[in-house]
């Protein structure tokens, strides 16, 4: 059978709930209890389901692996949230902050082990294949977290270093949800890869739509205020081709702006927003999108399944590149 | 054949130097270089391989598993240390501070991540049932370091719960080496758990010794200087102890010692020790080392393989085990 998106998650939350975390000591389970319950998403495991009902009708092998990935997933945001030492996740106090950083530091690598767990009960003939791609995966978003803080610090970060980062910070990750559950749906190997480029490109494309919608979208459709990677400076893809594009007025001015320790947000958001609107910077940026989006779903099209079995995977990665949101 | 240790050694610094460090980010990889490079005595590969050649000739296959391991107890060590903010080990600055936090903690997540990908050449046969011993494993030393972190704030710390938190802490790391080395070799399950065994109590005794000598060692024998954990209010075996055993007084002064956090580390030291003494601290915590020490041996005893294929680890456990060192 093919499972409608509502199906698979319930199948999702359900394993993700029965999960017995009454171990002890009970301040190393807490931690990972809470953020693992604290309702993201569940892209990748969903993902992972889907690819897997792409090319067989049983998914039943491929929930472990699903939920490991989802642990894997929560573990990097776990760690990410101490090192950038953020307050919030998904509406609720980070962990180092509920806690302590030794206990995210402790409880986090913890969790990439049950993330292992989760892998581990992969079936046997796929196991070593899944595991070689799982490590890859966990060192290649290792990679893009460490090239994120050092992007923090320069100022010529160029825009393939840009995508590179990215790529391993957001995109491996997703393309190995897809291409796990694919092995373990019986996908050929040339089908697999294809449906990991779909996740490499569609990735990609998502993270430049989102750098977009923090400074173009409209805050009550968007769900968040507008404008917090200009008041941080953060690298994007729009700063990175407005510093390229700017001639040396512009230059001078998004300069004096990130120097700027003190400077009221609304002016600064103000500010650069009309410089990335004269340099078409947004237009750009999504044009980039667009282009890893042709990409993605031209890999998912030359996936030899019949069409009807590529249908949900089109629809979840239509909505997840949906400007109006 | 039978390797001698020299020879085990040498396979082992081999492979560990002939790992290609050279990938990008440089950052994330340089420090898990840096303190995998740290001599450390190799003590788990050691006893991977010689648990595998106690049942096969060919040590080959224990390898890279060996090295996994080494892997992932040095990742312990690097975090550890920066949960515990140590600024030593091994002689050379700790990772957090010749870098700083945010790399250690990463480098750390590579770290072991890497351990996996190692863990993962074992055999094809047996990779299943070495990943779930593994698995565990590493649970349990996230365990015992949470354990551990948690007894700092704890003045009322059992006996009990003391040897629980180092078997999570030390032991099992130490056994799963041993078993791990032992099922590739193609032990038996009795013959692998009775090695499983041995490691436990001999980790059990080998950590009793340590917290003895860290007391009462000649310090131009023991390599360094004694009474440090005193100094920090550790609670070893020996506090432990001496706090159930001291009648009212001797508690009253243990416990003004350890409230106090400006003192001459010299007279606190001594005035601890001679309490130690009265009570026959160290003779209760040598006989409790002797009683695992017996146990261990035992199960060595009892496995099913010719004198001579049982050498090698007798010799290493009872070096371990040396209170003249």
């Amino acid at each position: 059978m093919i499972y409608n998106i509502e199906e698979l998650s319930i199948e999702i939350e359900r394993n993700i709930t029965r999960i017995n975390w009454g171990k002890q000591p009970e301040e190393l389970y807490k931690p990972i209890e809470y953020i693992l319950g604290s309702a993201g998403k569940r892209i990748r495991p969903l993902l992972t389901l889907m690819a897997c009902n792409m090319f067989s009708d049983n998914i039943e092998n491929a929930i472990s692996p699903a939920i490991g990935i989802e642990m894997f997933h929560n573990f990097t945001l776990l760690h990410d949230d101490l090192m950038d030492d953020a307050p919030v996740r998904r509406g609720n106090e980070t962990v180092h902050l509920k806690w302590n950083a030794n206990t995210a530091i402790l409880s986090g690598d913890a969790m990439m082990v049950e993330a292992y767990r989760f892998i581990c009960e992969s079936p046997n003939q796929y196991l070593k294949s899944i595991l070689a791609i799982f490590n890859e995966t966990a060192l290649g978003v290792c990679e893009g977290q460490m090239l994120d803080m050092q992007f923090e610090n320069r100022n010529n970060v160029s825009e393939d270093e840009y995508i590179e980062m990215i790529r391993l910070k957001t995109s491996v990750l997703i393309a190995a949800s897809l291409q796990i559950g694919a092995i373990i749906g019986g996908a050929s190997e040339s089908n697999a890869k294809l449906l990991y480029d779909f996740g490499i490109n569609l990735g990609l494309a998502f993270q430049l739509l989102d750098d977009w919608l923090d400074t173009f979208s409209n805050p009550e459709v968007f769900g968040k205020r507008t404008g917090g990677d200009i008041v941080e400076n953060k690298k994007t893809f729009l700063l990175i081709n407005a510093l390229k594009l700017a001639d040396n007025k512009q230059k001078t001015e998004l300069q004096s702006w990130i120097a700027k320790t003190n400077f009221n947000e609304e002016e600064k958001i103000n500010a650069i927003k009309s410089i990335y609107e004269k340099l078409k910077i947004g237009e750009i940026a999504l044009l980039k999108a667009e282009e890893f989006s042709v990409k993605a779903f031209d890999c998912l099209n030359k996936i030899d399944v019949p069409e009807s079995r590529k249908k949900l995977l089109l629809e979840l990665g239509k909505n997840l590149l949906k400007r109006d949101k």
